[in-house]
């Protein structure tokens, strides 16, 4: 039995071609990048061609640079411990834990903590957002993909209008599930981004953190000064060079991809045993994820049942998952009964229709199964 | 020309044994470890297995665990930022970057930097040590060798008497530049000990923090609660499955590898020209690194020459190389003129003699025509 993988949110299968472009760093070109022989500054000018490929893609390379960092948590982390210091910090209720989390220990630190609402499908509510936003707020953090729902935020426009509101407040947007799958690009009004590269074929152990080069930002970690003094530890060579081709791959094939998951979606949309579940994720979210409810039933046995069919499906965020309800979830207005039967189904550019017939077959026999044995 | 490696207290090329056993959980087993799925769980089990055999290597199990950081500066870091929020911190001035500049940052934070002074070979003074641990203090931290003299400090016992003038003072060490180099291990009065995978033959993007279970730590990164909610961000499954393997080959041929380098390092020791280079680091250093200078030259310069010649040797520590002298060799009582002139040459267990007898002479050629050159 071949396996079915759709939990691409929580992970992907790192891209094998990127792999191979990469392994050199991994073999011979191991060199510290900081060292000062010729065979470590072969490597540091790789890494620094990655790093314009890829600013290049989302931004101009003359406006805005970005920082490595382990993993799109960190560069998260870093925003927020670096840029909510003082004041208040508005952000959603539909924020991915690192944003959560880190949000309730900048409020243990005394910065006050605003969250907006969000609106059925989990994006966030734009007049609430705006009206929380004063002449005090020091960050404004508005989760670009919401990793739950799928929910897109228009970011450069609620950017726009927070600046409007309090110019000299910075905004940060999570953008690990937009990067290399919705076509954006990064506008003045935003001043930092995070993206990690296993959510798009590339492997763990790189993220980034966007940055417009008029803002500054504070070290999370401190050491050796890499990264412009702004990340120290050395250069995780290999993750960056293997996360700098699969953007390149994933940037390429962007519309051509985002337009064949676009018709997965739909297919299963439309295949869902409606008698067993209700789509959440709205018509607006990304392709890629989606979230639906099999209400009154327990979506992780549900989970557990297609995973013995073959089918891999995520149960909400493989990051909370220690969680019985979604936080997001329930944010958009669910009841419990609702988010207790959450199924997320994600895709990546690799899944095919005949891999969706069959889930949808093995999803709805599942459902049905579950249904008549707890009735 | 094959080009001689002797920089590897910077990084270490590898293990490629242990890549190929990791290889999987970059290909077939790249499930996310916090899902729920029985993928998954396969993947999770091999991670605590991985961090049980770590932690084995160097501690008991039962009163000792890890977490899994991206790097040993962030160990460090973590360590340092969660225990010394109060009172004063006693350091030594033979600090790895990561705690010299996190110490810099803590002193900005309002928290009182202590530092101990060295001998001439880099150790910590035990005696001005302790008498710089009083009442007040929070967190004692004392690398365990130095990255740049290779100076073995006998954190056993500091920490023992640490201990017994405060004990409710935390004590953490840096070994990063001793785990698995030299026997050693963790005993009741270390609190926290911080390690990294790439000087070992481990990839990037693994380091770890070994934590006595009876002491708690605060999050550096915060997120979706991963390690025990200490460090979130989805687990760098490949790299600590690579960071496990190494780690075990290391242990494995431990003390046949430090007999080996200790001849490797006698006969650097001999066989350097010593008109024109004086031997920094004491006989009790680890003989892994070998500190050397070449007073009156500039070690940068001979550096590249070295290197053109097929042999790449560090000047310091890689990490600081943005400085002209180094402050730990400054902290040793050298003059500037034998700082500018330092060398690091470091070994791994792959070093040959065959290499070294070359080496030994490319340097020795070297210095001696930048000696005539600079007459």
């Amino acid at each position: 039995m071949t396996m079915i993988y759709l939990d691409n949110a929580a992970t992907t299968r790192p891209d094998s071609d990127a792999v191979r472009e990469a392994l050199y760093y991994l073999e011979d070109g191991f060199y510290n990048p900081s060292a000062l022989y010729k065979e470590s500054f072969a490597v540091h000018r790789a890494l620094e061609a990655a790093r314009k490929n890829i600013i290049s893609q989302i931004a101009d390379p003359q406006k805005f640079t970005l920082l490595f960092t382990s993993c799109g948590s960190e560069a998260d982390n870093q925003a927020l411990f670096s840029c909510a210091r003082r004041g208040n910090f508005v952000t959603t209720e539909g924020e991915h834990a690192a944003i959560y989390n880190a949000a309730l220990e900048i409020a243990r630190r005394g910065v006050e903590v605003r969250y907006a609402k969000l609106d059925p499908y989990g994006c966030a509510d734009e007049a609430d957002l705006l009206q929380l936003v004063d002449e005090n707020t020091s960050l404004v953090s508005v989760i670009h993909v919401g990793n739950e729902t799928g929910a897109v935020n228009d970011i450069a426009n609620i950017a726009k209008k927070v600046k409007a509101k309090n110019p000299r407040a910075y905004f940060h947007s999570d953008g690990v599930q937009a990067f290399g799958k919705i076509p954006f690009r990064l506008t003045n009004d935003i001043d930092f981004y995070s993206v990690s590269a296993h959510k798009i074929g590339g492997v763990r152990g790189a993220g980034a953190l966007f940055r417009n080069k008029n803002k500054n930002l504070f070290p999370l970690i401190y050491g050796g000064g890499q990264e412009g003094g702004l990340r120290s530890g050395t250069e995780n060579t290999f993750a960056i060079m293997q996360f700098a081709a699969a953007t390149k791959k994933k940037f390429a094939a962007l519309s051509e991809d985002l337009s064949r998951v676009g018709i997965l979606n739909r297919r299963f949309r439309q295949g869902l045993d409606e008698k067993i579940f209700t789509v959440l994720s709205g018509e607006c979210a990304s392709p890629y994820i989606l979230s639906v409810s099999a209400k009154g039933l327990r979506g992780e046995v549900l989970q557990h049942m297609i995973d013995d069919c073959g089918v891999v499906v995520g149960t909400g965020s493989a990051c909370s998952s220690k969680n019985r309800y979604s936080r997001v979830i329930l944010a958009c207005g669910a009841d419990e009964r609702t988010a207790d039967g959450v199924l997320r189904i994600s895709f990546s550019s690799q899944t095919t229709e005949q891999e969706c017939e069959e889930a949808i077959r093995v999803i709805n026999d599942c459902g049905n199964r579950l249904a008549e044995r707890t009735k």
